[in-house]
């Protein structure tokens, strides 16, 4: 598993415990619903720069996203 | 500081510890020389795949490497 998987785990993870949609999320965060939808599972290779606007919008610190359970 | 400046300060001085180069770390990720050189300065946007990368050869797990001091 890399880091692409982990991330995409705990994105989901997160934003079901927010109670957020993947479209209110992607809206939040500035991003498209297709992109979410494929750092979710795993597909994108997403920057750094995603990466800490996804943590912001989830409230955790980015390096928490990348942490495997 | 966002996730560049703080990879950046942590590969430079992981890099340092395993007493490697600019270019041996370069040479061990399969990276230019020039982009570790810009990773370190916070100047490049990696992705989850160039930080996993540069986590195995430094023999960290990718998210210390977004860990802030």
């Amino acid at each position: 598993m890399d880091s692409r998987q982990i991330v995409g785990k705990n994105v989901r993870k997160l934003r079901v415990e927010r109670g957020f949609s993947q479209e209110q999320l992607a809206f939040e965060t500035g991003l498209h619903r297709t992109y979410v939808s494929g750092v979710e599972r795993g597909v994108r290779n997403p920057t750094l720069l995603v990466i800490d606007r996804l943590a912001k919008t989830l409230k955790v610190a980015p390096y928490e996203l990348l942490m495997p359970e």
